[in-house]
């Protein structure tokens, strides 16, 4: 038969503390620290498999764990000669969930569980503390009637203020015995009450129904939220703890506490907690009263003290890793309650790495693990200097981390007008992607509505800039251009101050602290990382300023450069302009030829820019390979809106007005109208474009070519890759190569010099993936556009269906936003396939990734296992993409059962 | 070595006719009819290769090529006792190409080869026919000049009409030999001018040159057009045939003609031909005079007629098919010059099939792949009577077969109007979903813009209407409601004609012609394809008409009943736009509860319509499987268009006019810009819709269910199969499912009848095939969507990319539209996929295709290969459909080496 209960106690455990997965956390710490001999008063836990079985059993405890559990609370009470309600030696447990990824706080737990009439008498009579009995039975009616009969906290709250108010006092322990019996009393008629049953008097059926309400917590609203928004899936349900209730309220010589090895906030080797004496677990973390620091404990209980040290001391070494532990003292006996692996700031994290192994506690592969990939971003962003006073007006969501000063702006409009004299930052009750020129303008966003995956908290992390979301406090008002918060209202211009690692809103310009990435343990932790790891990281750029961003971040190159970007700047718009209306269909070859000449004029007049901008972009990656993408994007995108323009008409001709005006914008209505399509994203961009008007490759290449021989010849060393996006078909691909050997020939003709170079292709369309294999005799690198070939894999468009991805990962129809972490069972097995069978055709073919996922650290895993060389993504996530590379690699490792020490 | 030249002659042929591939199709009959004993001037065929040799060799002929020519060349001399440019003996040749698949006239050739000034004096001695050695020698610089030194045919006539004119005759053979000799001095004039060197005099240099040109002549343009239009690879190149020359115009006991075993018209079992006594074959051709019956040959010559029927009914046996073939006659005794499977109509291929299998010449199977299923149209569709004359003026995209005569019409109103007194056609730039009333009334639809994929090409083959697509030449201008066209400006009300079967576009009425498809020899051969076939075939259907069509058509079942179709009837237009207006976002639970029971409010209007619907469509198909399914296109698609609204209002507000319709107006656009989505196409639709507004699909699953019981209860047979579009993942589906179970149940319950029913999805998405496995687990059937496949494997849309399509397939990127044919490479790998691991997980998975590409026969091909259970196609297109299948099962038992006697 399955084994379901696990007991623990008397020195020995049936389970072990690698046995997260049956046990909970805390129910394989309990074991651990059993078997470790540590002070653990004893139990037994149920599995998790249990939870799910009852689920399935309509909510119903099946009777085969129903009689295990009898069986080890038989255990139990023999163990230490208690029993559950009896009238001489009653047995008194706590009972707690316990799931395999700790949820701190999210699930039930009920406490001094066994308590009755009978029970308290005998409980008042043994402790000879009369008090202590009471409060401890009110406590438990209190918590089982919450937790268990589900009859809120208010409707109990309310008789025990009302008593303290009746008797005039302020601190719950001023309340005296006979205070507490009426609390009791009352309590009972709030539940008959509010249940419409008895408070059960059978500790037997007790232990069943908080067990079960332990079970039913595991589907509280907000225990889903927490699993939602920390990728835990709902499958795994919950074990629960069943162990003896200790007493930190038993007087002066008890107390209780948590504490961490290591101080959670900095890393510094500091035992750090705090503690509280004669008072039960949950009243340090109310924070009804304020706990006491706990090396105060040195002095109130030395040896308790002590023995604490040397068992965390032991704990962390054991683990080998900052442990958070509670404990509790009854009557001056230390007992530990629980154990698990510490929380902490991405700061702390790499220092504790970095010291553990210094310390010899770990090897460097292993404290690799030990960071949150995303938990680098607190080291690469600006942060408040916190040694000056900061006037805190609100708080929202930390959407994207780092801090901003910046005057307001509501507008996406008004930001780039702004933002020219002065840094912006822009204020809306919710971004859209009509605001995204705003956004790139401005130095921090904040925004009243949206949650951490909202469009603004999306585009603001990949950007590496600012962002503070939902702030809820902040009433934006776009028509008045004003922010009310409280008693404060910040007009259009004036200057506030962002946190976006902790949400807060400061008004007034705060000074910022730029912080060291080069600081002695991240460059250490990420000299590691680099060693570690397989994947090459690239960055995302367009200008030299940015690659110089993401080289000083460790980026080995380029990984795509958007050509496009360049053509948006005001001194070119005009020429891309020029060029686009040229691109006219006629049967007439002559009229033909005349467009043709008309698009190569405008074109001629964008080649010296474009060669300039690739110069200085190939000296910024000097000795490193660059990828730059030919033009993507349809062009009506350098035009004005179709829609916009038939209003102007509209209103114009409306007027009666027959202006040169009218005239002007009719014919820029004609292209605009002849490029409209339907579905733009599937429509004449991408190689595409180069197929059908050449000269656009040609000139391209004709710039990347020209700055590739000045630079050589300057001894700048190039690497240059020209990529060809939105490739379906190798013939495509073949037709637009042809071209660009064709002008590099004849550049290196020209310059008299030749620069290695090679032809790739993005992989961004199912198309290309399932034909890998005959574009690979083609292309000498593929970069897969994850971005697109997540949108063409789903047909479904980023752009649009915000709203349906929050739906479904809502509803658990995606695990996740498919363009935030990349989909391995459908985009992920293209990428497998395409790169295995591109790789059958050219064995040295270089394959990397070039869409959003390339920073995301699970898509990064993805891409380890696919095999490709490398990832590139923004200059910001460049050294966390290096962590998750390394760890990726390290986790291979392990799987093949490689020794990391 | 490899053998590039094969010899033929002396009763003997190195090849035979099975080797088309090498000597191409007249080089394999000439080898098969040698050695069959027939009288064929001997000669010799280099091979196809040799042509890709010659190209590869930079357009040289080989070096090893040319010696085996020689060597042949001295055999066929030896054999004959003849030599080139001998003085005695002089021996002519002709020099033809012969690809593998034919290619009539496309390719040049050249006659007479051999003759010079010294030739022509010795043949004319030889013959004593002054006049024929002339006229022979004149032709053959004529026709060496024209084909093989590239100078304009006119050239040559001009001197030839010149003779003519100067001599006062009408007829070339009125002129004497003396003219002729004046003709042949001026025509070598014409070469030295034109091409600036002399006409060759050595008989060995003028055949290579005429070999090479023919080899040159595969890159012709027009045969590179008939290539393409013929799906004919570039890669095969032409054969050339050397062959000794015979003459039909020896004086009046020689002559020339061509002629097939059957009427290729009717294909009606009658000698059929005609000839020319003293001529040589191209006058034949040409039309220059007038031939003959070939009945009447028996008068003239009756042994050599009766010795031609005896030869070429020998031939049809031999090759089981009705043979096209070429003769002369050389002074009374005949020459086999070439022989063929002969080209015939639609009816003609039916009846010749059917006939030959009574005959005992063929077995069924054999029968039937001796029709193009293409051909069945011309025994579907009414056709033009083209025996009248037709003024064609202007040619589009053959888009939905046919031919319809009627009065011009530009709006689908006017159709609905105009329509109830004559036949109209309906003439878009491009038709929308809005115009389907219009559509619905015309008899025939003709745009000047989108592909044969485009909507007014998908829809009308749906209706088994004539439709024109993309017929750039006429300029429609719907506001002066007129095409133009060249110099032909045709107005609304003016009668035209289309043959969609063509693409012609024919001013006036012309006459029709309507055929029978249910003769008798189209039901037999239709029986043969049905016992054939393992494919079922199915019909696309919304409506109870089409699915009688379908039926009667042969379809067994619908495949694709498209729900939408419906919503856009005048009746209930209005409750979908109302139920449109209710969905709107809202953070508000009571909001979103208001909104949710105002389009529940708008549903209960549709339900009873919907049902009533499905009654018709379920009565239609009584006994067979309906596919029903659920709403698919983006809401926004049933309100006004966004850009219209928006230049309403800005014109009502530039007159500032402040009135009800503008509110109205404005609250109109509110809705319209909620819906708008930059990409529809990967937007809010399919069962996307039926997630974010479950009841949508609650209300469809109920009227289909109330439906079927009600059927049930009337003794109507229903088979309802619901299929949910769009699924992506298998919890898309799961969730749907569970709300058309739910309801099937609560129907049953209330009706008190269970109706079988299935509940399955399209595959229409890239990331629905790569997790069919999963997928299947829900799925009771697949349908795989292969338009919505084909768009999102390519990221290409079909309606906007008709440009990019039109030029990807004339610059041979893609071998084919791939939304008109199949492509095998990506979208077929992804079918057979999805085939295959969803009957991994299912073994008795159903799977079908209900894409346009159902009705396409090298697509159904394709379905065949990938073991799908049916196509449905649209309901005209069905018996081709079960051809099409017939053949695939038919070609893949002969794979296998079956017999197919």
């Amino acid at each position: 038969m399955e084994k379901y209960v696990y007991f623990f106690g008397g020195g020995k455990a049936d389970g072990h503390g690698a046995m997260k997965d049956a046990l909970g956390g805390k129910g394989a710490g309990l074991a651990e620290m059993t078997n470790a001999g540590l002070p653990v008063p004893p139990g037994f836990t149920i599995v998790t498999s249990a939870c799910r079985l009852y689920f399935q059993n309509h909510n119903q405890t099946p009777p085969e764990i129903l009689a295990q559990k009898d069986e080890a609370l038989a255990k139990l009470e023999a163990l230490l000669g208690q029993e559950l309600g009896d009238a001489e030696k009653p047995l008194l447990v706590s009972v707690r969930s316990g799931a395999k990824f700790s949820m701190p706080g999210m699930m039930d737990t009920v406490l001094n569980l066994g308590m009755n009439d009978t029970v308290v008498e005998v409980f008042a009579r043994k402790t000879g503390n009369l008090r202590f009995a009471y409060d401890s039975y009110r406590r438990f009616i209190q918590m089982f009637g919450n937790v268990v009969m589900e009859i809120p906290k208010a409707k109990f709250e309310h008789v025990f203020d009302g008593q303290k108010k009746k008797k005039g006092v302020k601190l719950d322990t001023d309340l005296t015995a006979d205070d507490l019996k009426a609390v009791i009393a009352d309590y009972k008629k709030v539940v008959r009450r509010e249940a419409g049953k008895d408070f059960p008097q059978d500790p037997l059926v007790q232990l069943n129904m908080a067990i079960e309400a332990v079970f039913r917590s595991w589907y509280n609203p907000r225990a889903q939220t927490y699993r939602r928004l920390n990728k835990i899936s709902d499958d795994l349900g919950t074990a629960v703890n069943v162990q003896t209730m200790v007493f930190g309220n038993m007087g002066d010589t008890s107390g209780t506490g948590v504490g961490f090895t290591r101080d959670p906030a900095t890393g510094a080797k500091e035992f750090y907690g705090e503690f509280l004496m004669n008072a039960q677990g949950e009243d340090v973390v109310a924070g009804v009263r304020t706990p006491v620091p706990i090396k105060e404990l040195e002095q109130i209980m030395p040896e308790v003290y002590h023995q604490l040290h040397e068992i965390t001391t032991r704990l962390e070494k054991h683990y080998k890793d900052v442990q958070d532990f509670e404990f509790t003292i009854q009557e001056g006996k230390l007992y530990m309650l629980q154990t698990r692996n510490g929380k902490r700031t991405g700061p702390a994290a790499v220092r504790i790495a970095v010291e553990m192994v210094q310390e010899g506690l770990l090897a460097p592969k292993e404290a690799l693990l030990r960071v949150e990939p995303e938990q680098l971003n607190q080291l690469l962003h600006p942060v408040l200097d916190e040694s000056k006073p900061l006037k805190v007006i609100a708080r929202g969501l930390p959407a994207s981390p780092g801090a901003a000063v910046g005057r307001v702006v509501f507008t996406a409009d008004e930001a780039v007008v702004r933002g020219k004299a002065a840094p912006v930052i822009l204020v809306r009750a919710e971004t859209v992607p009509d605001d995204i020129h705003g956004m790139e303008v401005a130095v921090g966003i904040l925004t009243s509505r949206g949650g951490m995956t909202s469009h603004a908290a999306v585009v603001t992390r990949g950007m590496g800039k600012p962002c503070v979301a939902g702030c809820g406090e902040a009433e934006v008002d776009e028509k008045k251009r004003q922010i009310k918060v409280g008693p404060n209202i910040v007009k259009e211009g004036d200057w506030i101050s962002l946190d976006g690692s902790t949400g807060r809103v400061i008004l007034g310009k705060a000074d910022l602290v730029e912080p060291d990435p080069h600081s002695g343990a991240f460059a250490e932790f990420m000299k590691w990382a680099d060693e570690a790891r397989e994947l090459g990281v690239r960055a995302n750029a367009d200008i030299p300023r940015d690659a110089l961003v993401a080289r000083r971040f460790g980026a080995e190159g380029i990984g795509l450069c958007r050509t496009e970007h360049m053509f948006f700047a005001k001194d070119r718009l005009p020429h891309v302009q020029r060029m686009i209306m040229a691109c006219k269909d006629t049967q007439d070859p002559k009229e033909a030829a005349k467009y043709e000449k008309e698009r190569r004029a405008a074109l001629a007049k964008l080649l010296p820019m474009q060669r300039k901008d690739f110069f200085g972009l190939f000296k910024a990656m000097d000795g490193l390979p660059v990828t730059i993408r030919t033009l993507d994007p349809p062009l009506h995108e350098f035009l004005p809106k179709r829609e916009e323009l038939m209003v102007e008409i509209a209103i114009l001709e409306a007027r009666r007005k027959k202006s040169p005006k009218t005239a002007r914008l009719k014919k820029l209505l004609e292209v605009v109208e002849g490029l409209h399509e339907f579905n733009p994203m599937l429509g004449l961009r991408g190689c595409r474009l180069g197929i059908m008007y050449p000269e656009i490759s040609e000139m391209q290449a004709r710039a990347i070519f020209e700055a590739a021989c000045d630079c050589q010849k300057q001894g700048i060393q190039v690497e240059p890759e020209v990529m060809i996006p939105l490739v379906g078909d190798v013939k495509e691909l073949q037709a637009q190569k042809e071209i660009v050997n064709r002008v590099a020939q004849e550049v290196f003709k020209k310059k008299a010099v030749e620069v290695k170079y090679l032809v790739g292709t993005m992989i961004e369309l199912p198309a290309a993936a399932l034909s890998a294999g005959e574009i690979a005799q083609e292309a000498e690198f593929f970069s897969f556009g994850t971005n697109d070939l997540t949108q063409t894999t789903f047909g479904i468009s980023r752009d649009d269906c915000a709203k349906i991805i929050n739906a479904y990962v809502k509803a658990k129809i995606w695990p996740a936003d498919p363009f935030a972490v990349l989909d391995p069972k459908r985009v992920g097995r293209l990428m497998k396939l395409g790169t295995k069978e591109g790789r059958a055709a050219r064995p040295k073919l270089k394959v990397g990734i070039c869409g959003e996922h390339g920073g995301d650290p699970a898509s990064i895993e993805v891409c380890a296992e696919a095999g490709l060389n490398y990832v590139s993504c923004s200059p910001y996530r460049v050294p966390i993409a290096r962590l998750a590379a390394a760890q990726a690699a390290v986790k291979k490792q392990m799987e093949k059962g490689y020794t990391t020490a």
